[in-house]
């Protein structure tokens, strides 16, 4: 049973036109009703889903200490299913504040982060699935992301899921007939349903863990690194990127302010560039820790974009960073291509295939496509995300569907080695747990605290 | 006239739970009826201020792209009596962006800066000085701020400009008689009558000037500099204040990242500090670069903050900084009094006075209220500002209060003089227009750019 009243702040802090502060639970209207003030309006009695201007103020001195547009939605018609009402105020940092101590201290709770929409999965709106799209949507750094997240947070993936555990059931269903049965049993005919059975779902959760991959990397990002000798061009095709990033570069504020992760999209696959700018030799001692760093970095990345200077040979130390590198997944970038060429392609495609390398002058802008494809080519096997796939994006989903997929493969090897069927039954219940996990039925308090424990606050 | 719709994302950009973009104009709802679905539900039949749960669709393609709560509130009961329509979604860059892009491809222009308040100002919802209380409601960075600007945004300061200009209006009318009528003037009478009016119109217009100062510290911050040598306790005493702020530390986005103001607040009196850290003697020439910073930050600051440590007698460089700041507005904090005192404080008090000498032990939290004293003795007379005060604390305010007091000056002095009526009447007028100003009577329309080009996106 929930039955506190939480708030929290739910617009990002700063400033702003419009900061928004939430309430949810039993006591929202009536602790709001304590602050608001609209002539002889009480929001207690007003209809759902309207909207009223007022002020806010303190009842226990009357000083006002806000305008606002207070929205009501009552349950079970809103985001938590539970009554909810949002306090529209000033954006800034004293006022949102203000409003909040006051509802803080007229009874509501201040809400965890992630609270809302735990609320909305504890309540039965939505699925866990859903609501770890909820994030996602928030998080995304691409428009392919966000589109995969909004599909999700719609129940796409639950869906298949719920189809799948269906399945899995009946499955059951039948085998525990002839556990109860087994007179009616035909051992042979039984082993073939179930070895058929299994085979299809085998077969789905195929296909959702093939876009598992893909899915990732728009969730999350391709971690990238760009190499390079100085002036080869490396600012260009950062520069380049910037152009058609349309202002998705951002700093994710991690525990400390020194962790910036930028973004760029080539083509709507989300680069999520790392700092390699220090990797040189160097005496400096504090140097020395960046160049280390930077080392670590290009050590984690998914791809590593190699940009060599066209209009000049391989320099030896860039034939030794071809050899480092060259089990990497890489795309080397013949740039500088409006000069006269001396680079030695046919070098680079010895080392790294005739798909990874890509001519480019970035001073022209000429290649930019081709290096896309490339990217795509590695990454998406040349196809990027089709519109009516349900992608899998989420490594706990991941995790899952791979256990389900093992208990599943046993059940099958189990049918074929004879093994008694009641055994069999144990590792596709076990599937079905494994899958039940994911859209959260059967999952354990302290995991769902976890998955919320990610949100942000006033989610 | 104002003929097209504008739309803008009104919340912080960054992640959040939730995000509004705000729509105003006569085709508002129209354009958010064209990509938001909601069932068979028509945005353009609901009634006023009522919100709606559907889809956000491009309307070409169909493809969802969010889901959304829409609030419909029509002109003229909305902030700029205009047809408003508020999209709240999901927080994040992605989302509000493509919703923002639909709006834009269907028909909204994006909003200038300021513009939704610039139309509340143009429509007659609010006047000049209501709508610059506006932006200083979302700056402003303590609570005293906040009720000053929430006090303006109410017309506190209009009423008061509003009951002056009427006085001006009134003898400007009695003049207008004398001079159409000059047979019935007794010109010692009238010069009587005029040097009356004149006296108390000044009063007035010099005790709204008294608040000027406080009322500028409150809203733009107390721009204050720690100064000292190395371990006297310069981090403690940050560290302290960072306990009494309740987190409005903030660093505001200027032109650039590397712009970053903390501020603070001492009992209410929002100080702004600036990074001195770095003044010290150095050889290294980009040390001396940010030397000379720290240097000219100090030149800067309103208030100084000198610590010392109490337990060491003073030393040579501290006495040097005695003699170059002793005509500045300092405190000296003797530190560490829980240790055996040795500093020379009556050389502190002669060079400062008593009232600018603070005994602390910033390890023991002792002295705190003393600090707070001194500065709110420094600059509000040892009086905080009184809840029934109206504050002036925009510079440009201020500075049209200074100019109708000088233009009544005049007019006062040209009555001594007998100077003919006609005249004075210039001198009262000027007066009567400088006030307009304050509320947007007569303002030019490069002013009214001016200052709505100083507000926030969305606002």
């Amino acid at each position: 049973m929930i039955e506190d009243t939480i708030a929290a702040i739910a617009t990002p802090s700063g400033e702003g036109g419009i900061a928004v502060i939430r309430v949810s639970g039993s006591e929202a209207v009536a602790i709001c009703e304590k602050i608001f003030h609209a002539g002889s309006k009480k929001l207690t009695e007003v209809p759902t889903h309207t909207v009223h201007y007022g002020h806010i103020a303190d009842p226990i001195t009357g000083t006002r200490v806000e305008e606002a547009l207070v929205t009501v939605m009552r349950a079970p018609r809103s985001f938590t299913k539970e009554d909810v009402v949002e306090v529209s105020c000033h954006g800034g940092f004293v006022s949102v504040r203000k409003v909040l101590d006051l509802l803080l201290d007229n009874g509501a709770r201040l809400a965890e982060p992630g609270e809302f929409t735990k609320r909305a999965f504890l309540n039965g709106r939505i699925d866990l699935s859903q609501a770890e799209a909820v994030i996602d949507l928030i998080r995304s750094k691409s428009d392919r992301a966000f589109r995969i997240a909004l599909k999700q947070s719609e129940g796409s993936l639950s869906k298949k899921i719920k189809e799948l555990r269906h399945q899995l059931v009946e499955l059951m269903a039948h085998i525990e007939v002839n556990i109860d049965y087994p007179e009616h049993d035909v051992e042979e005919m039984t082993n073939t349903f179930i070895k058929e059975k299994c085979a299809a779902a085998l077969l789905e959760i195929d296909r959702l863990l093939t876009t598992a991959q893909q899915g990732k990397i728009l969730r999350e990002g391709l971690v990238t690194a760009i190499v390079g000798k100085p002036n080869v061009g490396k600012s260009s095709l950062l520069n380049t990127f910037a152009q058609e990033e349309r202002a998705i570069v951002t700093d994710i504020a991690g525990t400390t302010r020194d962790v910036v992760e930028e973004y760029v999209n080539v083509n709507g696959i989300p680069l999520k560039l790392l700092d390699t700018a220090g990797i040189r030799e160097t005496s400096d001692i504090v140097e020395q820790i960046g160049v280390e760093k930077s080392r670590q970095a290009l050590a984690d990345a998914d791809l590593i974009l190699l940009v060599f200077n066209g209009a000049e040979p391989l320099q030896p130390d860039e034939l030794r960073m071809i050899e480092e590198l060259k089990d990497r997944q890489i795309i080397a970038i013949m740039n500088k291509l409006d000069l006269p060429q001396q680079l030695e392609e046919a070098r680079l495609i010895e080392a790294f295939g005739e798909a990874h390398v890509v001519r480019m002058s970035l001073l022209r802008q000429q290649g930019i496509n081709d290096l896309e494809k490339a990217i795509a080519g590695i990454f998406f096997s040349g196809q990027l995300e089709s519109s009516d796939l349900t992608y899998v994006s989420n490594s706990r989903h991941i995790q899952l569907l791979k256990q389900a997929k093992q208990s599943l493969d046993e059940a099958y090897s189990a049918t074929e080695q004879y093994i008694p069927i009641d055994m069999v039954q144990i590792d596709i219940r076990r599937a079905w747990e494994h899958l039940g996990e994911i859209i959260g039925d059967s999952v354990s308090d302290s995991l769902i605290d976890q998955i919320f424990s990610q949100f942000c606050l006033g989610k």
